[in-house]
């Protein structure tokens, strides 16, 4: 018999499926294709298991699990905005706490509300566990960009500027990877990926 | 500074974005494409957070979460072999552990190991946590050909035996799923989503 409660679980996992047809900015690393925002997430839980030992002191890297997985889901509403897109940035705020309403709302009350809270600690930015799930949220596009030799930082004609504002909360999110991104960085310009400014 | 370690922990990071270019028989739930094995495992780590309360005793729901995001990883050198194909499924395990092999091997020895130990653990389904995770993996392309009015079911010819026969591990993974499985197997058939034989 399908229950009230199991039919809202599987109507939020029928509807979640349409994140894999959100497309981020960011190229697969072999330059195919732009990448959708599921299997994004995907590749941002994988890093959150393996880059563990990085993470600040107070993590807790199940809950940062959960977090990479769910961080996006607001983007089937609200569309992903491109991080250098100001005027899109402006507005986005707004229309992903419409979306998170929506979207969390369509679980059994207590489990959308404590995906909500997963979800409000992961914007604000404020915990160790967030800190680090927003950081490696920043280096997983930094990579791709870094392996196909600039990707969209060359579409979009971006600099060392846009890219170290971009970068910033990995400083605090994961202190022991930030000499790497900085490194990365020289690295980029060097090979022409990135502008110095 | 760029240890040996976080180098081969980068490298294995960089690797893996090839399982969002393996494409499953599965379609997405809008019927527009094939599926790829990256944003798959994002959808069962979702589901691992969602339906956790339908976990046989003794599950552990991180591990299983763990468990779900890395049991396709091997399709990156053996392919996603499809679930009702004879003979391509005889000679998967030896793909599939080569595989296994290369692809956990890009890590550092400790974790590469703690990975291929959970994957193993996967492939064995013998504890309640790897019988839950592979219930879910039966679930979630279920659940996609239910939606698509048979998807894959239709394309291949499928019917009710080889069906039940595939889903026969969510009785043991999660039985308190499996009366809506059955229910669900009826309505397909009387839909005309899936032949009765």
């Amino acid at each position: 018999m399908q229950t009230i409660r199991l039919n809202q679980q599987l109507q939020f996992i029928i509807e979640i499926d349409k994140l894999k047809n959100v497309l981020r900015q960011t190229l697969l690393i072999d330059a195919s294709r732009r990448e959708n925002s599921g299997e994004h997430s995907w590749h941002l839980a994988m890093m959150t298991m393996i880059l563990a030992e990085y993470a600040p002191e107070g993590t807790d890297i199940f809950c940062a699990m959960k977090m990479s997985l769910i961080h996006d889901l607001v983007e089937i509403d609200a569309g992903d905005t491109f991080c250098y897109d100001v005027e899109g940035n402006e507005s986005k705020a707004q229309r992903e706490l419409q979306a998170a309403t929506r979207i969390f709302g369509l679980l059994p009350q207590e489990q959308g509300k404590e995906l909500r809270l997963l979800w409000d600690e992961f914007e604000a930015r404020e915990t160790p566990t967030a800190k680090f799930a927003a950081a490696l949220d920043r280096i997983q596009p930094f990579l791709h960009n870094q392996q196909t030799e600039g990707g969209t930082w060359r579409i979009h004609n971006i600099n060392r500027n846009q890219v170290m504002q971009r970068m910033a909360p990995v400083e605090e999110g994961t202190p022991k990877l930030w000499n790497f991104i900085l490194e990365e960085i020289e690295n980029c310009i060097n090979e022409g990926y990135l502008k110095n400014s």
